[in-house]
């Protein structure tokens, strides 16, 4: 459910950008592979039924919806680890378009520490406390390598940060304070490659 | 459906690796947050119903289900763009562990054609048709700027690729024969706001 809420998210954003004001249970299902029905029954369980004749207000969902993911204002982001990962996470605009703000930075190379990428000055990890308590930061990426990561997480989890974006391909110890969604970039490419088998299946 | 399986084997490839054999569908569910009905009603679908009082091999599974979503080879994969994120990409040792292997790099900045990371030369995307048919290359990943992604696109479908995995936050413009999955990453990053926003609730 929380997940097809930032699909439908991406789309409203989208209709809306293209000049749509409103749209359709079954449209917007379409457009998304989820049927009629379950949009209605999404929508419905947070309050929003359409109007007759018109469908659904895509500024309203989209207000509704980024208040229920709590993105209807803007989160302050730690970035641990600042390599090519990281330094590419930060050029990434789709975060702050989506309320998402990286405000520090951190690594613990002596080589990195000091450098500014995309305006922001790498900070050394043992400061992370002080900073991330006093700009109240409660989420934070972690791109660092796999053998570094748990270690990292220690001080993360110390400084008070509760939610961790995790792009190191391990499972992290944490507290159960602490929530955390791990990135998968191959099971992206999974799907992919089961698209294109069935295509090729279907052209045959 | 597809997205399950992913998930599916990702769970069973680490239950392997801490020496389970076997798991149930309840126990498997709760691992991953799906009801036991529905893993079984998955997997019955694919003709494995598990053994009373066993439950499910996991090898068996893991095999099967690489097998559906195609990934029981390996995949050439084609990079396009070795800017930061590219060379981020081309360190992620996640792609291969699932099959996934990188064996070109492509991008046009000249500062950047002819240098060599993780042991791969970047080429200049004007020479991409005739290597990708000569490899026999299928899959592309695209991290180009979004400026960029559109025009790069058109080498791509000539030279004939046909799954493209999209880190540009742009949506392109492709033939139907061609499969897109777009990564979103701002999407994680509201799962877990939202998860931060719950516990913060909960704990109140």
């Amino acid at each position: 459910m929380v997940s097809r809420l930032s699909l439908y998210l991406r789309e409203l954003q989208q209709l809306l950008r293209i000049g749509k004001k409103t749209i359709s249970s079954s449209k917007l299902g379409r457009r998304l592979g989820v049927t009629d029905a379950q949009v209605r029954k999404d929508f419905a369980y947070f309050g929003h039924f359409g109007y007759p004749g018109i469908g659904y207000r895509c500024e309203e969902l989209v207000l509704e919806i980024r208040r229920i993911l709590g993105t209807d204002r803007t989160w302050p982001v730690a970035l641990i680890g600042c390599g090519n990962l990281g330094q590419a996470l930060l050029g990434y605009r789709g975060f702050g378009k989506q309320g998402f703000q990286v405000e520090l930075a951190f690594d613990i190379d002596p080589a990195i520490v000091g450098q500014t990428f995309e305006g922001l000055k790498v900070i050394h990890l043992d400061q992370m406390r002080e900073l991330v308590q006093e700009k109240d930061v409660r989420l934070a990426i972690l791109a660092v390598p796999a053998k570094s990561a748990n270690q990292a997480v220690e001080t993360l989890v110390a400084a008070g940060i509760t939610g961790i974006l995790n792009f190191a391909p391990v499972t992290l110890n944490l507290p159960k304070s602490v929530s955390v969604v791990g990135v998968d970039l191959a099971m992206e490419l999974e799907q992919l490659a089961f698209a294109v088998v069935k295509q090729g299946q279907a052209t045959k």
